[in-house]
């Protein structure tokens, strides 16, 4: 059986498959989503996740479908008229389009795709209402470094930052004292079965829904912020859930409580090294980003200079490991490979062996 | 171990602990929504379905969270002004506020919870844009017969018919020629693990959200029905969506096109039949609507006589029968009995011998 380094999803994180028979076992899909069975498959996921991602007390969570229903939420719920953007690939000029989508009036810091953003050139209209941070794009394998998320709240005090760690999380170490949302989605650094969203906000997300609520703004239905931010607060959710992911996602949160986070995010780093100083020196792979702080430690991106990218997926399959190729119009010329908490020191070790000899 | 009677989430249908331990063997879990192993899957699924729902060739199918997402959407895709809705539970009344926390003018036909509606007294508005037709109301077990649906068509040539079957399908023998668009939850009759909703649309429904975009209107972003139905076509969705599910509803209604929908009904009317039958013949219990023509074949109510909900739930759980309770204010008067296909003529026997026995 193959093995997915795939960016997300990905393989399963180790203990997936047992909590997913245990959850069969004890009819988990087929309980009420009102009854005390699930209000404490409930509690114990969000509260093992509030320990893995250290949330303050003013940080509160609910679950949607998926990470691109929260795009849409966010800005239904926390914008009036104009978000701020940062884009530099793929997903997050999805969801600058998606604000455009909503009739809202979105402004952008757009760099060329595989670039970051220097913190200095990020201007933010005073206009704008909310800043959408992509922390790491899946599409390219750039970061914004964490640090440099408390720069733009320096000159931001009076603005909602939201930050897009799809694909980075649990492993992006960020400073909660300077944002007020976070979002991801399950099948990427959690190796969960896809299918749900988790929604991370602060009290400041719900003040601004009921601002804009109050002033006649429709802020959606079932899933509005207020709703979902009602039901989560007694442990429940407006519709029947994705309970199975739930409950696995829960699983997962407290086996990596017990290896710990100061691990995860050692051995995190050690792959992510081993990789690109793998591709720093093969002959005809490079990786995408020159600059290391901008280079991404859970999604590794690296320009095929020999074939394409297939060449390279294909070469990889016959030794049982998939990676990605590149994302849109770098399909052929890029690949991707994903360094989640899933993927051992062992496999990457692995990997980077087969990466030194492709194309010889 | 208990058995789940509820009326969805229930029990899972009988071969989805084995089709999720494949899934899970052949890594589905992992694999990319752009892939072909992905394509491959949603593309059965929706075959399976289509032939077990006998759709015609103007249908369409597209997935998305839950029903109550699809309720969300039809509004903002389908309906400019004025939606039409049959109101007689509380579902049928969450999809009309729907539609006013969306900033519509909604209007409706409202009958008491439990009473089912007689068609001679539904006049919608000329200007309503779209009905609403409840087909089976999950919270109160009143159905609206089938035929019916066509009596409201033969007034209303010029609008959208949408059909809430979340609780009756695959069980209710639709008319495809005199609706637009029926959807369902995977929970409930279909016994399959929470987390999708399946959306039925025709090409007038696509006519309409095209209109309204045209128009100007926002019609939403990744989950706007034109969105969905672009990546169906290719038998992709817009997102990583819950791809466990889509791969288990496929083998669920495989299996289910094996055994025939023919079996699969008769079988339902006999247990249906059986249930009521019972329920006039006990002390304690009584069903809760009198007219046999809108007693729900699949969620069968009843009143409880003596004691409360609690009392007949707790009689059957010690003989590890699981049922619901009455829904919202009728949750300590009511008990609310599930029958599924997954639930066997041997079990609903038993049940039925059980509910005999209460309160003696």
């Amino acid at each position: 059986m193959k093995i997915y380094l795939t960016p997300g999803p990905s393989e399963n994180y180790f203990i997936v498959e047992e909590a997913i028979k245990e959850a069969l076992k004890n009819k988990v899909t087929a309980i009420s989503h009102r009854s005390k069975e699930f209000k404490a498959i409930f509690e114990h996921t969000v509260s093992e996740l509030r320990e893995l991602l250290q949330l303050p007390a003013n940080f509160s969570m609910a679950f949607t479908g998926s990470a691109n229903e929260i795009w849409e939420r966010i800005l239904q719920n926390c914008v009036e008229k104009e978000s701020f953007h940062l884009v530099n690939g793929s997903f997050s000029k999805k969801f600058y389009q998606f604000a455009e989508q909503l009739h809202l009036s979105p402004s952008k810091y757009e760099v060329k795709f595989g670039e970051g953003f220097e913190v200095e050139n990020i201007n933010v209209p005073s206009s704008a209402e909310l800043i959408a941070v992509i922390q790491n794009e899946t599409s390219s394998g750039v970061q914004f470094p964490v640090e440099n998320i408390a720069k733009i709240r320096e000159k931001n005090h009076d603005k909602l930052i939201v930050v897009d760690a799809v694909s980075s999380l649990p492993y992006a170490n960020l400073d909660y004292s300077v944002i007020d949302s976070v979002y991801f989605s399950v099948q990427k650094g959690f190796g969960v079965p896809a299918g749900l969203g988790v929604w991370v906000y602060n009290d400041k997300m719900i003040e601004k829904a009921k601002n804009l609520e109050a002033k006649g703004k429709s802020i959606g239905t079932y899933h509005s912020l207020l709703e979902l931010d009602k039901y989560a607060k007694q442990n429940q959710t407006p519709e029947t859930p994705n309970v199975l992911a739930i409950y696995v996602l829960g699983k997962v949160a407290e086996a990596m409580n017990k290896k710990g986070m100061a691990m995860i995010r050692r051995e995190t780093d050690y792959k992510a090294e081993l990789l690109y100083h793998t591709l720093e020196k093969t002959e005809f792979l490079s990786p995408v980003i020159n600059d290391k702080v901008k280079r991404s430690k859970t999604v590794v991106v690296a320009n095929v200079e020999k074939g394409t990218s297939s060449d390279v997926v294909a070469f990889l399959e016959k030794k049982k490991i998939l990676i990605g190729k590149g994302y849109g119009s770098y399909k052929d010329s890029q690949i991707r490979i994903a360094n989640f908490p899933t993927h051992s020191k062992e496999l990457i070790e692995q990997v980077a062996d087969f990466l030194m000899e492709y194309g010889k």
